[in-house]
C-alpha cells in the first residue's frame, strides 16, 4: 500500500467514466445484497459478535470443513498482516511480482525476505524458508499456478508453510481452491476474499482457512470486534445464496480475452499472458504514470499503474476487464494515446 | 474480551426487551444517519480510502489539531491493539477495574503490567512506568478524573505516557476531553469512539489524536484499508452535522439517577456512585451470572455480569441508563429478585 495501489479514484476530483484500477468484478454489487444490507443498518446499533464465531461456523459447514479451521478477517488485509505477525521474524519467501501487502507486513514483522520470481515456480521448487508466500492466481500478473503442481511444490516442502492467497481464485479455470485438500495439506494456510467476487470491497470481509493448529498461532493475535456488523450480515447473506454470486466465468474471461487482444493488437503495448479478468501490459512509449493521467484526464478511464510493483519497470500498467463497451473506450482511447 | 464482554445477546436465543450491558447511548443511530447510511451501501463498490486521509483531515480541522496529530482506527479497540503494540513490552500501569481490552493487549504485546486502584489516583501519584492506561470516565465504574486532576498528574509524570481513552467523555460533566490541551501536553494519547455517543458500534470507527511524533510510533503498525466504507462515511456525516449528534446530556444523567436510586433503595444491593449514565452495583444476595440469567429469561432484560472485570467480585453488575419506562421495568424485576 505504501507504493501505491489502484481503485485510487478518491485521490483525484476528475469524474470516472470506467474503473480499470480494481480488480473487483464489474458486475457490481447485486441489488439482492444492497437491499438486505440497506435493511440491516439498523443493527449497526449493537457491537458485532466480537470473533465473527457465527460467520465462521457457517464457513467451516459450507467449505466442509472442521471445527476453527476457519478465522474471519477484516478483509483479506487483516489475514495478510495476521499471518505476518504470527510468523514475526521468520524467513519468508515471496513470489513475485506480487501484491506489496505481503512485503510490507513482513517488513513491518522483520522477516527476512527472499524473492522468487513467478517464472521459477514449478512443482520442484524446493524453499529454505520457513514461509512463502504464493498469490494464486496472482496479481497484477493474473498467471496462476495449477492446483496439481501447487499440492506437489507444497508436498515437497513440507517444513515450509505456504500461504496461498486465493482472492481471485473465481476468476479462473486454471487452477482451484486447495480448501478441499487442506485435509492432507497441515502446512498451508488459505486467504480468501468474499469481497473481489460479491463486489463489496468497502465492507472488508476475508477469511483464514487452514488446519486448526496453525491457524491458532495466528488466532492470538487477532483483536475482538474487527470485522463490523454490516460485513457479517453480508457474509450470512453470501453463505445463504451461494448461486446468485457465482461468477460468470466464463463470459468474462472471453470479454477479458477481447480486451487482452485490443491492446495486443497495438505494437505500442507490450501485453503479458493471463489466466484472469485481469493483466498486465506495458507501453512502449511513455511511463505508465503519464499514460494512467492522460487516460483519466482526457478520457475518464482510471487504470492501475503497476510500475512500482516489485519486479516492474516504468511502463507496467494494469487492468481488469469492465463492461464490454468501457472495454471498447479504453481501446479507442490507447489508440489515440499511440497516436499522440 | 477474552473474559466476557457486554451486548452479548447473540449468544442467547432469547428476546429481549431492554439491553442495559452495553453503554451505547439509549437514543439510538439517528434516522437521518441511517437514511444518509443507506444512500451510501452503493458506494462499498469501492475500496475504501486506505489511510482514512479524508476523515482524519476533517478530524483534525474540527478538534483545531495540526496536521497528522490524528490517527483513525477500526473502533476503539484498534487504537488500543496498536498502542499497547507500539509500546510492546513496556512497563505499564493500568488503573481498575476497568475495561479489559487494556490488559488483554498488553499482554500480548508482553508487557509488564502493574495495577493501580481508581481510588488511589490523584494528582500527586508518581508512575514508574513507561505507560499508564486511564479509561476517563472510567468503564465499567462511570467514576471520572476533573481533567485538571488529571493535568497535573500528566505534567508531575513527564516521562511516563498516558493512553486517556475517552470513549464516553460526552457522558459526563465532571471532566471535558484533552484534546484542548495536546498543546501543552506531549506525553498523551486520547482515544476516542465515534461510536457510543452516536449509537453506531457496529460499524466501527475511533480515533487517536496526539502529538505527531508520538502518533507516529503508533501509526507504523496500522494496516491499510481497517476501517470500512460506511464507517468512513459515518464520521463524514457526524462531523458535518455536529449539533445533531450532541448527547442529551442533562436528561441522561438525569434518568440514570432515577435508575441508580431506584436500585440503592433495595438494601439487597449496594450501588456504586457514578459520574455518567452507567454504574455498577453489586447484588448481595447471589451472583451476577444468576442475576443475568434471570433478567434475561424472566424479564427478558439484558445487563452486564461485571464479575469478570480485574478487581471486581462474583456479585457485580453494570447497567446503563434506558429509556425510562424501560429503567422501571428493571427495577420491578431487581424487587422480584429479591423476594425470589
Amino acid at each position: 500500500m505504501i507504493r501505491g495501489h489502484g481503485d485510487d479514484r478518491y485521490q483525484f476530483d476528475l469524474p470516472v467514466k470506467a474503473d480499470f484500477s480494481s480488480n473487483v468484478w464489474y458486475a457490481g454489487m447485486r441489488k439482492e445484497l444492497k437491499a438486505y444490507l440497506a435493511e440491516q443498518i439498523g443493527e449497526v446499533d449493537h457491537y458485532p459478535d466480537p470473533g465473527a464465531a457465527g460467520l465462521q461456523q457457517k464457513l467451516e459447514r459450507s467449505l466442509d470443513l472442521p471445527a476453527d479451521a476457519v478465522l474471519v478477517t477484516n478483509g483479506g488485509t487483516e489475514a495478510i498482516y495476521l499471518v505476518a505477525q504470527a510468523f514475526a521474524g521468520a524467513t519468508v519467501t515471496i513470489v513475485e511480482p506480487t501484491f506489496a501487502e505481503y512485503e510490507d507486513a513482513c517488513k513491518l514483522y522483520k522477516h527476512q525476505i527472499q524473492y522468487l520470481s513467478w517464472e521459477k515456480l514449478n512443482s520442484e521448487t524446493a524453499f529454505s524458508t520457513d514461509m512463502v508466500f504464493i498469490c494464486n492466481p496472482n496479481n497484477p500478473t493474473g498467471q496462476a499456478i495449477d492446483e496439481h503442481s501447487l499440492e506437489r511444490l507444497i508436498n515437497h516442502n513440507k517444513h515450509t508453510v505456504f500461504i496461498v492467497d486465493e482472492a481471485y481464485i473465481q476468476f479462473t479455470h486454471h487452477t482451484t481452491s486447495l480448501i478441499p485438500l487442506l485435509k492432507r495439506l497441515p502446512n498451508v494456510l488459505v486467504l480468501r476474499s468474499l469481497t473481489k467476487s460479491c463486489c463489496i470491497p468497502g465492507l472488508r470481509l476475508g477469511y483464514i482457512a487452514g488446519r486448526k493448529q496453525l491457524l491458532e498461532r495466528v488466532r492470538a493475535f487477532r483483536m475482538p470486534w474487527s470485522v463490523n456488523t454490516l460485513a457479517l450480515a453480508a457474509g450470512d447473506y453470501i453463505l445463504a445464496h451461494p448461486t446468485a454470486f457465482e461468477v460468470k466465468r466464463e463470459t468474462l474471461l472471453e470479454e477479458t480475452y477481447q480486451l487482452w487482444e485490443g491492446i495486443r493488437k497495438m505494437p505500442e503495448f507490450k501485453v503479458m499472458p493471463t489466466h484472469t479478468h485481469y493483466f498486465l501490459f506495458e507501453t512502449l512509449t511513455g511511463t505508465a504514470e503519464a499514460l494512467k493521467m492522460w487516460l483519466l484526464e482526457q478520457h475518464g478511464l482510471l487504470i492501475r499503474d503497476a510500475s512500482n510493483f516489485y519486479g516492474l519497470g516504468p511502463g507496467h500498467c494494469r487492468v481488469a476487464c469492465q463492461k464490454p463497451e468501457h472495454n471498447k473506450l479504453l481501446i479507442a482511447a490507447l489508440r489515440k494515446w499511440t497516436l499522440s
